[in-house]
């Protein structure tokens, strides 16, 4: 893509509206704008992220799952059975704006923040047999929740997209089978997002869903929202509201030998049970014509938050740094402002490609302003074209983390999939 | 795709919940589920066509724009300048939903029936020198309105899935140049969906908008919601809205000389003019430090409601038929329930693809029930599997509009780009 076809900025300016850091540096690289507190816009650079983030996340899912679109809104009356228009005190609700909407249609809706009282019916009329299980369905979609506080930036917002996966079966043991495989898959998520060396199974209370332990997916971050004991031996870890002495003794663990670490959650999955199944009645007939409840799992991955994640950990003192997995590019080609030097630029660019190649083709723009752009947008590999380069028929190639020196490389020889 | 990995079931009932044939079908074919009026979850079957349609729209869109994603929440404060609040009487508005949430945040909002009150704070705060002009950004995204009759299915309704584009402009002459050249990209998407001969560009009420006309693209449909009058030879269409004696000479037209048609809604674009930049002092700086008001534009086509026409314009009394382009898969693959043509579907199942193929790999179902299914279902090719076939190392391949007579096909020469 060309500079020119963004009609964003970048801005040198800290705003004083957010006090996030993620906020702050996708606001500062033009990737989100703040609509409100805790809702943003994604810009054409910060959709990109999101968008590939999704591409992988949905990939994996597919080789578990099958995706289903549920619906934002939903009939107030959906969240009675399981008595959440009370417990969830985020919950969302609609009316009609103006006394005409009113007159014409008083009818209240929620914005759906979680989709288990949505699905649980879905699942209901379409699977009853046993013979029908397990199964299970994922979504990519907005959720909506008014947090009292929203001034995490995308970590935390009140409107923020979700990977929901929610999986059905005829026992406990069928389900705990989903469960465990799914935290493979989520490993290898976290893999391919570039965090994976840093991302812990994490047992976190049950909650409201489970008197068991359910599992959180905790990335280090020394600006994290919460505290892990780290077992590096074992490969897990545990979230710190969990470390009394009596889930100690039923876990076998103790706390005070473990690193305590700061972390900030990247995903969550919860064995349900029975619990949904029991207060909307989904029930299943067994091969005797026996009915008993349907048991229910649920996994959650919040896709905006992981770009809020990603720039948290990654971003250095001169802005974001992308993962190649999940870069808005994966060059930043600056040119210096010389004809030739400009028509080699054009050329390379067409031959790297729109997909792979943010071009600053910006013109009364400073050579040093170009550079601290390529930092602050914080694209992998940055390129610069120039007279002194071209003599050698070259670019150069430089890496925003320096993994490699600088060097120069044939033009002829750059490719979109080089290996550096 | 397996059967097996739907959750779906096909239904030869037909719902009393719902009166317009859209919805029916795509109910019973197992594509959507009715969650209240005019809000629907898309079922596996139909988020597959819905991604076809966007991924259309959205390597279109991006030959002209570049994507951002706005946000679905916005504050009341936002559409007060435009005096919105009064005149979109669909408007709805959120409330915390029970006391404790309004205790921590009574904040109201708007849930986004549309969003160039969103956009325009966006552009304005990026770009106002007239270097940085013309721009445009579009996005694929949930809109909501409070339809007091949403009884359309999917092709009206309260919570459904649009494109919209918005440009920004210096002049007039620059708006509408623009505004023509989004009209081939337009037909050129109608033409990949398949519905491109029977669609026409349509002069319309400028509405709200604009003094002159703006125009839609109207797709010929017998049970469509509006009338158009329609000049062949011209290939131009005018809404019978505007078939008034003023407008007829304004436009130099006898309507009564032009055939009279029903059509449903495809898209629309709208010359906004200065009314939105006016409203929200949106300004640019020209090259002599003059100050003017910032032309827009603004084109929409409802992602959703194009599965409505093409559900109602295609469909025949045997079930959905989906053009090849936006169809859930190719092939819809049925096999006899013999061992050896079990194994023989599998393979090929395996050669063609999970992408373009669906396989009912059902078992306990009868092939009259599975033959039944593919043609609600609708894909354009369906393959048989069987016996007497494989007797011939061949697969019979048919066609689910009677494009070409049925006929054996040797199984190693199917491949899944084979033209028929």
């Amino acid at each position: 893509m060309k500079f020119s076809q963004l009609y964003t900025k970048t801005s040198k300016n800290i705003s004083t509206q957010t006090e996030s850091k993620n906020a702050q540096l996708l606001t500062r690289a033009g990737f989100i704008y703040q609509e409100m507190a805790g809702v943003y816009a994604y810009l054409p650079l910060g959709l990109r992220v999101i968008q590939k983030i999704t591409n992988i996340v949905r990939d994996s899912m597919n080789t578990v799952s099958t995706e289903s679109l549920l619906p934002a809104l939903s009939p107030t009356e959906r969240w009675q059975d399981t008595n959440r228009l009370e417990t969830i005190d985020v919950l969302i609700s609609t009316k009609g704006a103006n006394e005409l909407a009113l007159a014409k249609n008083s009818a209240e809706y929620i914005l759906n923040p979680t989709h288990e009282d949505i699905i649980t019916p879905i699942a209901k009329h379409y699977r009853t047999s046993y013979k029908d299980f397990p199964f299970s369905t994922y979504q990519i979609q907005n959720k909506f929740r008014n947090e009292p506080r929203a001034k995490s930036g995308v970590l935390r917002g009140r409107e923020f997209i979700m990977k929901d996966l929610y999986s059905f079966h005829v026992s406990e043991e069928s389900l705990m089978e989903f469960y465990e495989s799914i935290k493979d898959v989520y490993m290898d998520i976290y893999k391919k997002l570039g965090i994976g060396d840093d991302t812990f199974i994490t047992f976190a209370s049950g909650g409201d869903f489970t008197k068991s332990y359910s599992h959180e997916f905790q990335t280090l971050l020394s600006a994290g929202e919460d505290t892990i004991y780290l077992d590096r031996e074992n490969n897990i870890a545990y979230n710190s509201e969990i470390a009394t002495p009596e889930d100690g003794k039923r876990l076998g663990v103790e706390f005070n030998q473990l690193e305590k670490l700061k972390a900030s959650e990247v995903g969550n999955i919860f064995p349900l049970g029975t619990k949904f199944s029991k207060a909307l009645n989904y029930q299943f007939v067994d091969s005797k014509d026996k009915k008993d409840y349907v048991w229910m799992g649920s996994y959650g991955i919040g896709i905006s938050r992981l770009m809020g994640v990603v720039t948290e950990k990654m971003a250095d003192d001169k802005g974001l740094v992308w993962p190649e997995s999940i870069s808005p590019f994966r060059f930043h080609l600056v040119v210096l402002p010389d004809k030739a030097s400009l028509e080699a630029a054009d050329k390379l660019y067409e031959a790297l490609g729109a997909e792979s190649c943010l071009y600053d083709d910006r013109e009364d723009i400073s050579p040093g302003q170009k550079f601290s752009d390529a930092e602050l947008i914080g694209c992998p590999v940055q390129l610069v074209v120039s007279q002194k380069t071209l003599a050698k028929n070259s670019v150069e190639v430089r890496s925003r983390t320096g993994l490699f020196e600088p060097r120069l490389i044939k033009v002829s020889e750059l490719k979109h999939d080089t290996k550096f």
